[in-house]
């Protein structure tokens, strides 16, 4: 769904891209940033007719332009060189897969709906592509215990669907559910907008199905709450990024569906109001609080830029015209509950104490269903906006709570100090650095408008981000994950030892490197 | 807390206990269950002198008589024959200290609390203790985000006392709370009463910090809710019973204390009753709904009998005097929420709605602090008052929920076809077996309460209730964990491949095997 609204960038490009050079120019991932290719075995036709031998021939892929779509990322930041792209139906044709290719010591990459942010779902060199798009039925839900099966290509927003049918609620929501797959939520540990009510994947996941690097299944799909017979292996796989195994099937707790959502969208005139008000909410709307989402004025005025609508809080400019975007801080709140009129007055309370201390100086709360769509799409719509001067570079960080904005205000200065950036002059390669993020969890999303991807920015903000999140004892990735982009990077938010326990625990499972090389770890 | 009010059993005595005898007569476990030595070196004046250079004498203890409470469980099953306790009070001094033991292949039992279920927390053989109860330190919490800080020694409930003073909860609650350990509640994965309402330990704990066997030190203390840098490592040391590395500190959310709570205790015709209770409390209470256990007949005729006070849903007998509990099944259901006049109100709505399509059939709601701690006894009493006849066998499971209660039937029915099992008849072994436990979570607690342990009851419950949970695709340990106890059964929860993967995951962090040998897998 989000991949059709999203500009790609065509300014970065100095080398064709070999498998079809008409219909994109990109640079290839493993020449823009000096990769080797690692010792793994080439592609050849036996092993075509082995897979052949496993798949039926509409499950395999080799067509030029078929290929395009799995070797690049919806950014269109990376972009690998992959012949072969495999759709195993079964978790046996996985297994059988990943035998042979474990085997021949062939690399492989697992690829979900492929809306990952850091490159981790594409190939750098010839690695296979491992698609679990055809592996996409609900296997069975218990309306009693709200336990829900799924094979990994199931859609999210299909799942989500089927669920809603049942009164229930698939406890995570993100803006690419129309395309993501179940499967590569859990690979990612993806964390969404809703984490703050319904906790992490890591809470709600209750059994996986995973392929190894061997061929093995684990088979670990439990309908169970509570399981304490040994060490709880599944949740190494969560957010491990395809590079310990191949998830085939997920069980997963459902909550049963709110029965009332509202949305109030405020106005503050600072970023300690913001979190006086965050701290009012969890106190006040305690159980019904499901999201507490922050963005900075420039955010808002990116994000009018690119919807072309009045703005909820905007004020009129001098010619009496709606404007711009009035307050230095905006927060949307929801709520979500089984009784409405209950939510309606938590809310009500609430907002009549902020506003009466002044935590909040100005707002407005949804009347109905499009309104909070409405509402929601000035949240959701900053990852687009920051794309339509050319392209953005996002970073996407953990930091405790009361240091959270100064990264955006240190990254402001700095541009500024550097002369690289200004919204007026159109010769700067940066637009604006703009700040966003769910409060609730302490995750921020800095995303840096540019006109150019361009190395002095580049500079400019890397390994300054890092270093600012490592001191003020961050994580470089709270959701996105490592992938391509961060693999180099872990040491800002990991120690010595933790990376070595990780690399261990990846030779531990994937001895020949075969499953998603180049990234991660 | 619980400890002092248990009854102990002193039936099942063979063997005179080495270390005391005066005051314990206890059979050693190692020879009640003909355990062979596993190949660690004994404890030498060497080993004994190394310590002493690394802990202040206070800090070791070698008296006979100060070593009993370390050697037993507090159920008084499991005995064994460590000669050395150490207390250390820092990271640096376990790490120091597991670092000597691996040199010298010195095995060792972690211990916390102490209150565990299965024989987990205290030797076999002659394992040195390493107690944390020296390391009680709060170490930090942030009222802005909830996250919390401890050493693995502090005292849950003075964790939760601590918390309620600044208007947070713990987000685990159970009997054992005065004594049991928060690092040991991690390293057990600890369940308890409201799991349903705060989900488990792997969704709430954020970082640890844990010692591996070689001393070296995994500290990942994080203050992040987000963090998608890495394999998530901590997972595989929560539910590790001790036998992957000692846990030193644990990070964990904290959510905002409940402003109202709320008790219903009601009564009901059939488990398919308890079961569409259940689901309308989840559907209509949803967000408020924090606990919901089930308690058969017989499990309140029990506490009735041990606890010596009126049932809350008792009838009169015919002398007019009240008697013995009513209904085939009983709910304890508690909600929390933020507005006492909304859950009131929710919980009112529901009441009318179960008692009016007749799922309930009779009712009481706590209208103060005092009934509700008094009806929360008539659940948590039942651990107690099934030990009043001499001893208990205790099994922990997780079902199905459709198939949960026909364990209890079929347990009932075997007992007393085998002819072991009368209320009446003192020559039989058995008393009754009785049903309770966590819906909520998929938990049944199946409890026989014995005259006398006895071989032909043993035989005839294992490996029946694990082979009962096997073919239903349960856990033969919801929450108490492997310990020494179930050890040998794990084969009945898990597959080949996973139990191929626990023992390659405790080989990798400990190749020697000192951690908690004869335990877990």
């Amino acid at each position: 769904m989000l991949r059709s609204l999203l500009i790609g960038n065509s300014k970065n490009t100095t080398t064709v891209f070999k498998i079809s050079p008409k219909r994109f120019s990109s640079q290839l991932t493993a020449d823009k940033y000096a990769v080797k290719r690692g010792d793994f075995a080439k592609l050849s036709d036996e092993d075509l007719s082995h897979f052949h031998s496993i798949l039926n021939p509409n499950q395999m892929i080799t067509d030029t332009n078929d290929l395009i779509a799995f070797n690049q990322d919806w950014m269109k930041k990376y972009t690998g060189q992959s012949q072969l792209v495999l759709k195993p139906k079964t978790t046996e044709q996985v297994s059988k897969i990943l035998a042979y290719c474990n085997e021949r010591k062939l690399a492989v990459v697992p690829q979900g709906g492929n809306t990952g942010l850091v490159g981790g779902s594409v190939p750098v060199f010839d690695e296979i592509v491992i698609s679990t798009a055809s592996m996409n039925k609900i296997r069975s839900f218990d309306e009693s215990s709200g336990i829900f099966k799924v094979d990994a290509g199931v859609i999210l927003e299909a799942a989500d669907t089927f669920l809603a049918e049942k009164g229930h609620i698939f406890p995570l929501d993100l803006g690419a559910k129309g395309s993501c797959f179940v499967g590569g939520n859990v690979a990612t540990n993806a964390g969404g907008l809703r984490l703050l009510r319904y906790g992490s994947l890591h809470g709600s996941v209750l059994g996986l199905e995973v392929v190894l690097a061997d061929g093995t299944v684990m088979d670990s799909m439990h309908s169970l709450r509570k399981d304490n017979t040994g060490y709880d292996l599944k949740q190494l796989f969560i957010g491990s990024e395809g590079s310990l195994g191949i998830i085939t099937g997920v069980s997963i707790l459902c909550p049963a569906r709110p029965k009332s959502v509202n949305i109030a969208f405020l106005g503050l005139e600072s970023y300690e109001m913001v979190q006086k008000c965050f701290q009012t909410a969890r106190s006040d709307l305690c159980e019904i609080l499901s999201a507490f989402e922050f963005m900075d004025h420039d955010s808002q005025l990116l994000a009018a830029k690119s919807l072309k609508t009045t703005h909820p809080l905007c004020q009129e400019d001098e010619t009496g015209v709606d404007s711009v975007p009035e307050y230095p801080f905006y927060v949307l709140l929801e709520t979500s509950g089984s009784t409405k009129e209950h939510d309606d007055e938590k809310l009500e309370n609430f907002l009549e104490k902020v506003m009466g201390d002044e935590t909040v100086v100005d707002g407005t709360v949804s009347q109905d269903e499009t309104q909070l769509r409405t509402l929601w799409t000035w949240r959701e719509g900053i990852a687009e906006a920051s794309q339509q001067f050319g392209g953005v570079y996002k970073y996407d960080v953990s930091l405790p709570l009361d240091s959270m904005y100064s990264l955006v205000e240190a990254v402001q200065e700095r541009l500024k100090k550097l002369n690289l950036s200004s919204t007026e002059d159109e010769s700067k390669p940066v637009y604006e650095a703009v700040g966003y993020g769910h409060i609730g969890d302490g995750n921020l999303h800095l995303n840096v408008a540019v006109r150019e991807y361009n190395k002095e920015v580049e500079k400019a903000l890397e390994p300054f981000v890092y270093e600012f999140v490592s001191k003020h004892h961050g994580s470089i990735s709270a959701e996105h994950g490592l992938g391509f982009q961060k693999k180099n990077y872990i040491g800002y938010s990991k120690s010595e030892v933790e990376i070595r326990m990780i690399k261990d625990i990846k030779h531990h499972y994937d001895p020949k490197g075969i499953l998603n090389p180049y990234k991660y770890i």
